[in-house]
């Protein structure tokens, strides 16, 4: 291991989540009070924050603030989505990453995010090598969606899917008051990987959830789905279905995007997001009273319901990754390694290649969801549970958050 | 004063509320414990239990169940929308309930809702006055929606109001992560009056809250609407709205039910809610980024961010309904009194004669609201600020809710 000096970047990349701030006090914290590292900078907006030469002093933050980061929902830096060329076809981003590492004199770089940002961190940390200039490169993992490669669970997921679990025991007590029946649908997050969609069978598992789940990994069928929730309203008199807006029919076409077939008995091109589409073929099919709920946004920012698993976790995963970099490693992704000891879940960290995580997406066992496909089952119950564990005590400001305020100095 | 002795009948009305099962636990546990009170019985879906014979015998429950009722939102025995008819045109009603209460001695009867409830409460009322037969009704307020006449607020309202602030206050976070910018077009409940909307401003004041709020009270202009949105968004590269569900034209249409007409630029019928709809307009007129999230059930049934001074005014204004039954009074509600003590809040309770309260609806005064109608002023504000304070110590199982589970005996 070769001591390395000098400066640190680190950046937040792709959808923000409830505990990505957590990570970056992680990073942050660690960074400034490892002497090896000279400098700790933000960048704003991810990798265009370096490209464009906009990165704050962190050393310049009051601390205390920094620490409500770990309470803080969204990406606080600010974030991106951003392509990387391949460096064999265009080289000019790499070109001017390497300028603006050489005049910060940055050797260490911290990129927090999912499977695009990974492709991200991996491309620069090839080209480092590449043009053998020394940087040590390590991903943190972030993405509510848990679909990252290599690792057990990725942080944001425990906080989104105790929002979903709980919104749903709650929309679950409301949504059958009447003595006049209702069907509920309540869309939520994933696109190809059905984690999300699944943490809603959690409440299920106490007492008050969804009586169907459907996630991404099955293909869907209309009639079947319409058939299932008929049952279920016969049977009960309400019926609570829980999908994921990743939902796609077997010929591999998105439900939400199929939406002006004839499937919809309407014709013509419908606005509004998949619940409101698959309430109205509810409503037009079986004749009953309807509700769409799409959790939309707030599933991912809900500070207020974060895990504390989920925080500490976030906040390690970053520390692991600062730690790892001054102690001579690169080109690795901080994962999760899950272990039960006394009975009790334990969460460690380990290292994933970066090119094996790049890109790479994580989906639903399919034996962790039931034979019909409109459901999950126990197992993907139990594997949730331990990560959604744990109230964090909240900073307040008259009952409302108080969130970190960043003076965010941009660095000369 | 006389003394009465006999059952008493509680029922819950109308569109449930994070708390109104603490009013439930009010009436319940004190109504259990007063020697005059023989037998508590819980209507099934409110007047329709009544009507229909389906009565629980609140003295077979659990206590620690019923104590679990301060933190369950929804209506627990069921709620119900059922408009009475005028007695002196069909009396069919009216008879049953007095079969009903005769049956049971019935001599104290509860009900808890809005301004729909308090009518069905005052016509009860009113008729068991005119057939002699002595039985103290009384009033529990109810509402999310504030609009309850002659009360400083209503029991539903604070926690509501402290959902949406803290919901915009995490969306603010989220809705402006990327450099490129967006118009997020918040939708809250409230169809007459803008109470709700207007708690959306509390989280502005906080620092992360909507540029925009719209309340009913103001007739809507959408060239306005869309000249404020283009403004904010040309000055800060962001754009976050709030609007009330029930804002509506100067010829008093609701803009959510005038979507078919030329303005939306489709001239076809169109489904989905009102920020579906404001949110397509904005995109089409100015051609940016829109997200649109309605906040729907989940911000009447949100427990887990409940006001403890609503809850604890809830419970008292169903303690004080008994009370004041059991000592004379009748034919009253329950309504609140605002009081400042030594610079802090204090809530006392008053009664309101039902006719007066009954189908009364309170809206924001104009002065609350700017002069352009596109926000609030500070006396809102500080009006609200009191309702949301303190956080409730939740009843907990692996860190999801757990809710009171009632055994719901039928009397015999």
């Amino acid at each position: 291991m070769s001591e390395l000096k000098g400066a640190c970047i680190f950046g937040q990349s792709g959808g923000p989540t409830s505990v990505i701030n957590a990570s970056a006090y992680g990073v942050i914290d660690t960074a400034l009070k490892n002497p090896n590292i000279t400098r700790v900078l933000g960048a704003e907006h991810g990798i265009k924050g370096v490209l464009n030469d906009r990165l704050f002093d962190m050393g310049q933050e009051d601390p205390k603030e920094l620490e409500l980061l770990k309470n803080t929902p969204s990406s606080a830096l600010g974030s991106c989505r951003y392509k990387m060329a391949d460096p064999d076809v265009d080289e000019t981003d790499y070109k001017r990453i390497l300028e603006i590492f050489k005049k910060y004199d940055v050797r260490y770089f911290f990129y927090n995010g999912g499977n695009d940002s990974m492709d991200t961190c991996n491309k620069i940390s090839k080209y480092m090598q590449k043009v053998g200039y020394e940087c040590r490169v390590m991903g943190v993992p972030k993405t509510i969606d848990n679909d990252l490669y290599g690792t057990d669970h990725c942080p944001g997921f425990g906080s989104a899917a105790k929002y979903i679990a709980t919104s749903c025991m709650e929309v679950y007590q409301d949504a059958r008051v009447y003595d006049t029946g209702m069907v509920c649908v309540m869309e939520i997050m994933g696109r190809h990987a059905g984690w999300l969609a699944g943490a809603a069978a959690v409440a299920t598992a106490y007492g008050s959830g969804p009586d169907l789940v459907y996630l991404p990994e099955v293909d869907f069928d209309m009639d079947q789905f319409l058939a299932d929730v008929e049952r279920v309203y016969k049977e009960k008199g309400n019926c609570f279905v829980a999908v994921s807006e990743g939902i796609h029919y077997a010929d591999g076409s998105f439900v939400s995007e199929a939406k002006t077939s004839a499937t919809d008995g309407f014709g013509h091109a419908q606005l509004g997001g998949l619940e409101v589409f698959l309430t109205e073929i509810v409503k037009a099919r079986l004749g009953v009273k309807v509700r769409g709920i799409e959790l939309s946004l707030l599933q991912r920012c809900g500070a207020h319901l974060a895990s504390e698993t989920d925080i500490e976790e976030a906040c390690m995963a970053g520390k692991a990754a600062v730690e790892n970099a001054v102690n001579g490693i690169t080109d690795k992704m901080v994962g999760f390694e899950r272990d039960i000891q006394d009975g009790r879940y334990v969460c460690r960290t380990k290292l994933l290649n970066l090119t094996d995580v790049a890109n790479t997406e994580k989906k639903v066992p399919r034996e962790w969801i039931n034979a019909e496909g409109n459901n999950v089952e126990r197992p993907f119950v139990d594997y949730v549970l331990p990560l959604i564990q744990g109230e964090p005590v909240l900073p307040r400001e008259d009952s409302l958050p108080r969130f970190a305020r960043l003076k965010k100095v941009l660095a000369k």
